[in-house]
């Protein structure tokens, strides 16, 4: 495990704000960790409005297969989150696992099972044995209370070397609403202790279609486009809850436009947060790619350039190789003409026309690569598509950590 | 510069014979490396048939156009080989240098500019100075014996810690044949300084359309079948030769079969003399995929477990971790049952019917990690396709080498 917290780490956390309607409580179970909290539940007095997203692993985690077949319910009343275990690819034990906790939690909630929630991260393939907490849920329901957002990110860690939070205020209507999100990383496209699980809840009257339509719309810029290494758990969970009843039924509100850009700005506020704790980073790395044929093209390069290891590696050597951008463009697969590529480290044009800007000043371009902020752009000349990327260095660190794990 | 060699680095090098019809000359141009060579040229007295395969990258080098062009034409008398310098994204001073040389090459030779082939690796990005080496060609086509492979090799690696050679001999119609080869990697989908580049040479009478079918008939299950970081070269290239004339001109001919095992037999020997010199490799990874859809899905996923960098590092840490497997089996956007997947390290079984081994020793499954060859076999349990792939682990060699590769 990590032990120390990453340069990149924020400076100081907001203090997330009671939501009404939501308690929290966290707990050591001994699932796997010593001395530290590994369960954490949320419970909603009354049912919240509820919408997901979920790892597009064809092999995914028995407690995501529970929560997509609870979803369409639409109802919450509590989640319950361990990390440790992620009780992925365990098989008959795992769904038993996942059956039993949820019996355990709508006993202790008072609730239907189909209104429960589950997300596990840790090792996979290990069986979970949920007795280790099921016999907690009851005491955690009844002592949960409403300021216990900073303990909750914690509870839910694994190599995460700091908790993320972030929290957003909008109206409605006239109305004050909050919103408050938690997370775990490293990465959506993430490893086997690194998943990335964030639960989110308003407090704003939001019914749980309309919640959903805009979760799907924002985690395309914000957690779908972070990515540390390129590896997609088995587990990935984003989960939003509203407790303030259903009275927006309709996608089309013009009442949601403050909601949105609050949702949106607290889900690009998290995903930072995650990236910025990649396993082993040192830098944060910001991929632009403009003018390619289409978003969906631009996307393609931007990923094939934010997960290449050589990129990586480069980065983590302060080295502004943009010989390996010019790779990671070709390698794409997408439109290119290697004649119009231009390439940017910051500010720093790089390479223009295809070959190395005559301006270009090696000395300015090392200045750019000593930040522990850097943006890389290509311009691949050819349409209007754009996409926006997230990603950080690949270092010794990484290695170390992901060699040395399971063991 | 890597200056340890590979661990994995053969115990003891093939010689390879003379072939008839091919002569040799490396030479020092002062490229980018000082006290070694870095510039080779095979000559062919008489024009050689030749066929070719190359990088699929969208931004290919220079030298990679100029191949392209020369093929249909199907004659070769001159190779000429630099490293220290990829000529790749170096516009239209990288066609120039390719021109320029193609024109020195071919006065060298006396032959048309159309019978040169060229290949260039080491940076992407910087303009190659063509005029270091263009002058030397005339004395290299006269000095040229047949005994100089090794020497060829050499003068033709980047981050390779030893040189690539491998040799088989066969019958043609009673006649018996040799087929030599050299290699620099570290991978067909590799890095700005380990582009995979090979020549080929057999006296074998084959005409280019024919040695064309074999080595587009093998590329898949060899050199296309390593993958180092799944980054992909602007400048791969492999050229075969034949320089017994043309007599065998159908690809049905029933006398091709020795000539098409040893040409297999030799890619594959040079594939994996690649992936056991990959950056900072410590040890060899054979993945095995069975029982997927179709041989196409169980190739990607193949390609999903032997790049991902969690499994990689797993393997470097000597660690079992099987649960990063069922992760890259998961990922890879194929067809994939949790519950029907079987996988093994070695020969000892982790896990079946979507979960551990009830029969698991982890003891046992240890004692594999820790050698330096290791069989990494997922069975999809689904249809019959199959498909293997050869990796190495990321270490943190990997990181160093690539971290401070440029500057």
């Amino acid at each position: 495990m990590s032990t120390e917290i990453s340069p990149l780490a924020p400076k100081s956390d907001p203090v997330l704000p009671p939501i009404a309607g939501v308690r929290i409580e966290t707990a050591e179970a001994g699932i796997k960790y010593k001395g530290r909290t590994d369960l954490m539940v949320m419970v909603f007095d009354r049912p919240a409005e509820v919408a997901g997203v979920f790892t597009t692993s064809k092999c995914p985690s028995a407690p995501v297969d529970l929560c997509r077949a609870n979803l369409p319910g639409g109802s919450a009343r509590i989640v319950v989150v361990n990390s440790g275990n992620a009780n992925a690819f365990t098989g008959a034990k795992g769904a038993k696992a996942t059956a039993d906790t949820a019996g355990a939690a709508a006993a202790a909630a008072g609730c239907a099972p189909s209104e429960v929630f589950l997300a596990s991260t840790g090792v996979i393939g290990e069986p979970l044995d949920a007795a280790k907490f099921s016999g907690l849920l009851g005491d955690m329901v009844k002592s949960a209370v409403s300021d216990r957002w900073a303990d909750a990110a914690r509870a839910i860690m694994t190599t995460d070397t700091y908790p993320k939070v972030a929290t957003r205020t909008f109206e409605i209507a006239g109305a004050s609403c909050t919103i408050n999100g938690i997370a775990k990383g490293a990465g959506m496209i993430a490893p086997d202790m690194a998943t990335m699980l964030s639960f989110i809840v308003t407090d704003a009257p939001i019914a749980a279609n309309v919640l959903q339509a805009a979760l799907s719309d924002h985690v395309g810029s914000t957690f779908n486009a972070v990515t540390v290494d390129s590896d997609t758990s088995t587990s990935d969970t984003v989960l939003l809850f509203s407790t303030g009843g259903a009275q927006i039924t309709e996608t089309s509100d013009p009442q949601l436009a403050g909601f949105r850009e609050a949702l949106r700005s607290l889900m690009e506020e998290l995903s930072l947060k995650i990236v910025r704790d990649g396993e082993g980073a040192r830098k944060q790395v910001e991929v632009l790619v403009t003018g390619a044929a289409s978003d969906e093209a631009a996307g393609r390069i931007a990923r094939s350039i934010a997960n290449s290891p050589l990129v990586k590696t480069a980065v983590a050597g302060e080295d502004a190789n943009w010989g390996r951008v010019v790779m990671a463009v070709g390698k794409a697969g997408e439109e290119a003409d290697r004649d119009r590529l231009a390439i940017w480290f910051g500010d720093v044009r790089v390479a223009v026309d295809g070959e190395r800007d005559p301006d270009y000043s090696e000395a300015e371009a090392s200045a750019v690569m000593k930040r522990d902020e850097i943006t890389i752009r290509a311009d691949i000349g050819l349409g209007s598509g754009q996409a926006r990327v997230w990603t950080c260095d690949l270092t010794k660190a990484y290695v170390e950590i992901n060699g040395d794990y399971r063991s």
